[in-house]
């Protein structure tokens, strides 16, 4: 039987080092803190915000919500993140995005100041991933695929991964990620002219396409090590699924994560430890 | 035989766009202008200086040549690097690097007015590149391995890629370029456990290792698109040498380049192509 990957396990470890890290701030009299910038009243924005105030009061780490009206003008909306970019309480910025239009999101998402953008949407963060440089933070969902990896031991150096899938929060991030680690990474999708054979051969599979359950036993060999970052709801079923087929896949496998409680229960654990380590930064810059 | 992909014949017809576009912006009154920044006497960079001005004058483009001495303090580098950045006269600027230790090469990267960057190293340049949204330019010499690809009518889209090399300049930006082009992009490197039997698979083999003639007939297969952006001094043969051993690899191949004469032909070509493009950009913005 396949070892089971369980996100939960993992999101444990990160939440016990970053309250830790958190208490040993607080003696220093720092206290870390988040500030969530959202405008509107969006309902996959609200439920984040909730799952992430809950997570960092577990932690020890301080939120500020700044709530702007959906009909925000620019330059009150900019003002707001030049106030949270040289508040020195705030040590990080979620900002939700899409915004609303008339904010323009590429203007938005550079205006946050580097050191405080823990969601790594600015152009330092993305660069920084590229080159591997260690400046900046990663995509959480891409950082928390690593960190289930990392977590269970399981050699990357070497290795041959495939990633299915090459969006800019997961597939093309985490192919950095995985070459930093000196993995030998192959990125396929859409266009891909067969992608059974191309994930058979690897060692490491990590699927990030958004589609129920679609990788079936044909896509997967032997002793591989599979990562499954989809995560959509199944009408079918009534509950989430991930991109693989468990019930084929598992078999196979020598380690695979579930899904619910895999990759995504990991990303807001890593979210919150971004804060923590922006905070700790503040000490020695 | 293997299509020889001669690099001349590619940049000559980059050439030939680049002096027609500033032909015309010379007729609504503007000279597209490079601005070479230089930090010392170092030989490399003064012969790339050499070559990139000759390239200037023949298509039209003026280049203004900005030469600090090797002590150069730092206030008076950024004030000079300001000065190019708003100076409208100026619209691309090329900064040899690495530059003297005291000057910061992290922080000169990013002093570059993002549309002036036409050599591609800023955050927000490499940024573009990973995202590919098109902001930003990419590195010459990537760009130059597609650019071949593109004038000889390879087609890119659904085939399977392998580039051997993970440098910022070549192979990061040349698979995500390649991405964007709908290829499947595998990236090879030092810690790849079986290089040959990744490549031998492929359709189009890229490499920029910059190991003379490395490859041999076991890393190919019959049909391949061969791509060599190795450029080494060949002490034993007197020459310049490619990764490619030419003799073994081109009876295999479909279409190879040569070294000398391929990818390194064309990289000039699109620097000042990149001067033009910024030229151009200052009329619309």
């Amino acid at each position: 039987m396949a070892k089971l990957l369980k996100g939960k396990e993992v999101a444990a470890a990160v939440n016990a080092d970053s309250k830790e890290r958190a208490a040993a701030l607080k003696e220093k009299g720092i206290i870390p803190t988040l500030a969530i910038l959202r405008v509107g009243e969006k309902g996959d924005d609200i439920s984040y915000e909730k799952g992430a105030m809950k997570r960092c009061a577990n932690i020890g780490v301080a939120v500020k919500n700044v709530i702007l009206p959906q009909d925000t003008d620019q330059e009150t909306f900019y003002q707001t993140i030049d106030d949270l970019n040289h508040d020195p309480s705030v040590h990080g910025i979620l900002m939700f995005r899409p915004l609303p239009k008339h904010l323009n999101n590429e203007k938005a998402r550079n205006a946050i100041a580097p050191e405080k953008d823990i969601d790594g949407c600015s152009d330092g963060s993305l660069a920084g991933v590229f080159t591997g440089n260690g400046r900046g933070y990663a995509p959480c969902t891409a950082e928390a695929a690593v960190a289930i990896l990392d977590h269970y031991g399981i050699e990357v150096s070497g290795k041959n991964a495939v990633i299915i899938g090459r969006s800019l929060v997961v597939g093309r991030p985490l192919a950095m990620m995985l070459m930093e680690r000196n993995a030998t990474v192959t990125i396929c999708h859409t266009r891909t002219r067969d992608i059974p054979e191309m994930t058979r051969r690897a060692d490491i599979v990590v699927s990030c396409m958004g589609r129920i359950e679609a990788l079936n036993a044909e896509y997967f060999s032997r002793g591989q090590t599979i990562i499954d970052v989809g995560i959509t709801w199944n009408e079918a079923k009534q509950k989430v699924s991930g991109d693989v087929l468990f019930e084929e896949a598992e078999p196979l496998a020598d380690a695979i994560t579930p899904v619910p409680g895999g990759v995504g229960a990991v990303t807001t654990s890593l979210l919150v430890r971004h804060v923590v380590d922006a905070a700790e930064k503040t000490l020695t810059d």
